[in-house]
């Protein structure tokens, strides 16, 4: 074995983490950090640049490809949620452990915030330049609305909450459908594109009255980012602090999108599926009496 | 079993739905609701933002990969029509029994409705605040055209009729070939993909007439909402009755891109399978006759 | 059997054709009608809405999902070239009979007259207002364009034809990495998705100098149907005859794609493959004469 | 054997290279060509048509699916790198032997040398009528930007290194993930497609400061060739010498996404399987102890 092999193979042992839950959360991290960096990255890129390298069609772009390219790199690991709506809605249908939540809550919000960070330093120059030398919150020149989302000035607090919950609902039925182990309507592995498309069409249509975080991950953890980076605490209670919006109204919205798929969709198809299996059942069991009462009867 | 789990075997087993015409019919409502939600919703984008959060193009790809996403979430149960001229062009060709048609017509019809709904309180801040407090059919401001279609200035009904033909033969023609049993070109699980690229090519080369609804419950279950909730019943009678073109064009299209199909590729191919299976039915009708020539021989 | 199968199978009997050659022109005649009415109906929608309904990038995106849904409709039937320079290529490497090089030509260029036909009938009116009454080749207003390619001002004839090869060229290339038999780098039945991906890249590079035809069909066809349809001969005689380059140039770019993929990829692993199956061929061949000489001393 | 099958035949014979090295470096020239040829294209397009015929999107799909061509046509040869910070990459992770390194480093260089010189044979009009006769590396109507990359003006070196190390580093943490072999999120044969989204994401989040070379082969090749065709020595000396930035930051990225990706995902993958392997191994090694000894009391 050369050299760099032996290297390889002592780093490989050394780092090796073998608790399954921190492995899954530093998963979580590093696809929440991609989603963030790629997705916030093309949101500077368009400010920054005045709208000559942007629009707003590229960030929804960017912002549903870097979902496809999160979940690639930490779904095999953790199923890529890279959203605590996402995993609160599969705490809700059983398939994932409500331990789960928070651990995943955490470091997703993590890996936001390191990712805001990355942008932060890609975008330094950039970002002084823009703002003249300051970091702005509201008004001309802001930068804030980068990292976190605003509110458009058209909206009310009580419509923005409808809005963040209706986008989520949207998010969390295609999302069941695509991963439903009873309505496998892709071929594995496609998964990801797929959760790509969706959250691109979310931002080509749910877009323009708060910028479709539909995620409480990558909305806070950049807003807590840009308040300790140099935009100071207005970040949290600027529009009547709009920030508590996209951490709750997420949670209904998965809930709402949970139950839309399932009454609509989803229980029909799962108790098919239930129904056959009982009825194979019921009939392996007949048989069974059957024989029961045969050789009773021989006896 | 965990509370959790009793609880959702409950749900399941409580709302679980056992007609199939009705879970199909279901399902085409909820995925016609995710197309029309995702389409219209990126004309309200575009349109409510004046621009800076949308452009024709957006709305192209909305209308795409929403059908893409509609078709994902009830394919499996329904097929995925999400357009009455889709139903009957498999009507038309046999695979689909005509009983269908008229009660996925309805639901189709009724999930664009809601779709339309959905936005409507989305962008209901919006809405008034573009509006400046009414809501406008026609003109400056207007608002109506977010949900169903109104044809360009420069078109006559007889162009605006063809137009709506002539996009929906396209469609189906493309729909035929991609789910054609005798000319399969495409991986199984990626028709839905497939049907997203028509619906968005169809809006990058047709959409300018009069925004390619191509699909009688896509333009009719929004006309019905805005008539509802406040444009009033101008929604019908404005630009000479337009709204009867893009409930009837299509059927016509429909059947042309039957037509045109079946002529040009479909028939030859079947024919070809059926050649070859009367052949060997042919062939082993004269390998029994011979048999039994030799059988009575011997005897 | 229904009245309805009765009628679908005499129909099916009735219009079935069952020389190859003729079907799998038709076929050919079909995809290309796709790619030039979904193509050119983009370049109409962006001309005659004064760019509020499309841009150039929605040309490049049209006239590739179009290639891709062209190859869809024909290509289990007639390979799905949609291009006589294709065409050429396949038979220069001896992979397509010569005999079936004018037959496709001719029916290639009756599908794109036929496709610019059907954008002629459905943007009737549009075209007839952008000229006011008028049909314009050159100029303010021209609409000859939607059709046919013409050169920019600042191109010479002979950069012309060197844009129509290199073009070409480069559209062979990659088509042969996708299909070469001995180099599969793609899951089967993509096919037409990559090459649609070819058209676009092609269009996002290579389209400013002269619309990027590379291929003489999409050129010859629609450029015939509007020297019938009333824009005259003017398509044919103006900038200097213009309309030899996008027929004869594609060829000589089909020959230089053949020759570099060859040379720099084809060859070499074509010849491994060659060079494996000899080495099995001789050991066999020495076996057998070993074998021999063993019975013969037996003997 | 037809003539043309003789000829054909002692064509393949004639050129066949069997050196593997020296035919891996040929592919990946002719890939890295054509990462640059439509990658530059599509900069050429949108500089020289003064906006009308691409914008920054354009630039970012064009060398997103470049890369994804460039990789399909060189892929099962050479494994596709195109660019020598991810022949790095998979050299520091003891992948491919050190001694492809300098090997492919100059066929890479080269391709993208003969790739902008494509473009610049194919623009050659078009670039002396943009630049009225002459070719300038700075300021208004400035062409050398077409070719290799250059600063924006709010950017200095410090941020300019940093900019292409984190470009590189979330380049090459997403392809670790996507050609991870303890770690397959995709079906076989997508991996292009995939490493062209991560491309085109990149550029639409990471362009804005210096255009996202994040390759140095790709940025050096065209560099060389505009100092030769008439842009002159300026094209190294100005801002500070920045060409020596887009060399060396991506080596640098390189390893940096080397390390992020293996301590947040690859080391646990790896060492999970490693585990196991060893587990079996150890298993094995018991049970053979057990039966040598069962087997010496048995004796």
């Amino acid at each position: 074995m050369s050299r760099q092999k032996v290297f390889l193979d002592k780093m490989a042992r050394t780092f090796q983490i073998r608790n399954m839950l921190l492995r899954q959360a530093l998963a979580e991290c590093l696809g929440t950090l991609i989603l963030v960096m790629f997705g916030c990255g093309a949101v500077a890129q368009l400010v920054l640049s005045g709208g000559s390298h942007g629009m707003f069609l590229t960030v929804n772009f960017a912002f549903g490809f870097a979902a496809t390219l999160g979940i690639l790199v930490c779904g095999q690991v953790s199923g890529g949620h890279l959203n605590p709506a996402v995993t609160f809605a599969l705490c809700l249908l059983g398939r994932e452990p409500w331990r789960k939540f928070p651990v995943y809550f955490f470091f997703q919000t993590l890996g936001a915030f390191l990712g805001s960070g990355v942008i932060f330093g890609m975008y330094f120059d950039a970002l002084w330049d823009y703002g003249h030398g300051t970091l702005i919150v509201e008004g001309t020149n802001a930068t804030a609305g980068i990292f976190a989302t605003y509110p458009s000035k058209h909206l009310t607090l009580i419509n923005g909450f409808f809005d963040q919950m209706i986008g989520t609902a949207a998010l969390i039925v295609c999302i069941l459908a695509i991963v439903d182990p009873y309505n496998n309507p892709i071929p594995r592995g496609l998964e990801a594109f797929t959760v790509g498309f969706v959250v691109l069409v979310i931002g080509l249509s749910m877009g323009f009255n708060s910028g479709y975080a539909v995620n409480p991950a990558r909305d806070l953890g950049p807003r807590v980012f840009t308040a300790l980076a140099g935009w100071g605490s207005e970040v949290f209670t600027t529009k009547a602090y709009w920030f508590f919006v996209p951490i709750f109204a997420p949670f209904i919205g998965a809930l709402v999108g949970v139950v839309v798929y399932q009454l609509m969709v989803g229980y029909h198809i799962e108790g098919e599926m239930r129904d056959k299996k009982e009825a194979e059942e019921a009939e392996e069991k007949e048989r069974l009496k059957l024989s029961d009462v045969t050789s009773k009867e021989m006896a």
